[in-house]
């Protein structure tokens, strides 16, 4: 029976043996399936998050603020979700959708749970007033932005680098609908990108955190296997931009926390001091020696 | 050759003649495709949009602000997606993104231009003073959710209603993967409604706002004919709290603006005053008799 032939039963139930690659972390019901307490560092905010690209916004972001000297240190604690970790009752509690990054702000009276990536950035930037412009102009069109990444990645991630990469199956439908959506948006970064140096105007705000760690990554051949495929070099202004954002000394530390694949010299799985980057290193070098 | 055996080619290409119901309005570039301008009503604000649960989040905004006694009159214009408006240079110079709801606010100076329902909502709020919380926890939290919606509902509407309600063929795999996801996130709210009479506390901001029209939608039965499939009835908290919302007259009259389907009687194709409302049916009835 090929697909053509599927009929939908009247009542969805759930197969457990289907799903692909993520078949063990996607559920059809929230909550939490185990009791687990979080850890608690000794600064004020604490992430609990992976270095997905909707992690290292979060991540790009703090060591941005303390790049330009912002008292933002925070402890950031890996969550593995190929492991399950964000259905203990700990994470469920901070972020009821258990979706990875989640941040305590211990500093806020009562303490603040935040979830979703830009909820985060906007949190922080009004806090530590910063990456976010205060002119009104420029504030609504940095949101702008902002909200057009939280609402176009799902089909990039979510449906071209599913479809294209982690699906079981090479479905040529869904491959062609997600390719031509991911071009598009490209495109439209590339349009906006050949006007402005930033996304948003002539300063680097949120909506580059927000927007770099997806299209950048494609932008540069890092994700999906699909430099090729999506004609990435096309996009000129993109690829301007994401080289420039990649360079920047807090995006290459902010890309190193919380992540736990990758060559080992890249790895940061928990971070927390600014000492502990070079302290990695030293760690690495101790465990190749 | 059945789909299981199809390998994706080394760069993809523009087929025209793929992409189910609607193909005609995809494409993998962005920019306009013709010069179009827009027309400009009598108010400050100028909304183009229609009657997708995107559009009716900035209408039902709009309308719950009229409802206040805040001062937001405003025209909103129709947007025909299938008929490619959103390609005019007119609208594609506020939204580049080419996306229904997109807002000029000309009581601005200079004037501005807003996109993303999600960034619209967060724009009203603030300038009238309404519906997000200025105490900074609730503020957070209904941003919070705010975003959860951005991030959710592309794997809702662009994801499980997609592939169970409009494309060519039913594809199994892509089915059961959508319809795992709405039905968890169903549960993420139905569990936070348990427990709060609205998305975000004990007030009604613009998180509900944004969370109804997709999710109320699909509890109500009105998206997708998958009310049986999904057991929508089963998430009894987002049943009571989707009836509440239903039942808002700000609600019933923000549905019905920009709407150019369905029974006669639902639709304000386009909206210039309060009094519309009240012609609209005067004007149906004449084309009755």
């Amino acid at each position: 029976m090929t697909e053509k032939s599927y009929i939908p039963p009247r009542v969805w139930t759930w197969d457990k043996e289907s799903g692909g690659a993520f078949a063990n972390i996607n559920r059809p019901v929230a909550g939490p399936t185990h009791d687990k307490v979080l850890p608690v560092g000794k600064h004020p905010l604490q992430l609990y998050s992976l270095a997905t690209p909707n992690g290292q916004k979060v991540t790009i972001m703090l060591e941005e603020l303390l790049e330009a000297g912002k008292d933002a240190e925070y402890d950031a604690w890996l969550i593995r979700i190929n492991e399950g970790d964000q259905f203990g009752s700990g994470f469920v509690s901070i972020n009821p959708n258990s979706k990875i990054p989640a941040l305590m702000d211990h500093g806020a009276s009562p303490p603040q749970r935040l979830f979703e990536s830009g909820s985060i950035l906007v949190y922080l930037a009004e806090k530590f007033g910063a990456f976010l412009p205060t002119d009104p102009a420029r504030r609504t069109e940095t949101l702008n932005w902002l909200f057009w990444q939280m609402g176009s990645a799902p089909l990039l991630g979510g449906g071209f680098g599913h479809f294209y990469a982690y699906a079981p199956e090479k479905f040529e439908y869904a491959i062609n609908r997600y390719a031509m959506e991911a071009k598009r948006q490209l495109d439209v970064l590339d349009r906006q990108l050949a006007e402005h140096e930033y996304i948003a105007g002539d300063e680097y705000t949120i909506a580059d955190m927000a927007i770099w760690p997806w299209y950048g990554g494609v932008a540069l051949g890092r994700a999906y296997d699909a430099a090729e495929f999506l004609d990435v070099g096309s996009y000129s202004n993109v690829q301007r931009w994401a080289k420039q954002i990649d360079a920047r000394p807090a995006v290459k530390r902010g890309r190193m926390v919380n992540k736990a694949m990758g060559p080992l010299e890249e790895q940061l799985r928990e971070r927390h001091d600014a000492g502990d980057f070079a302290t990695r290193t030293q760690d690495k070098l101790q465990g190749a020696g």
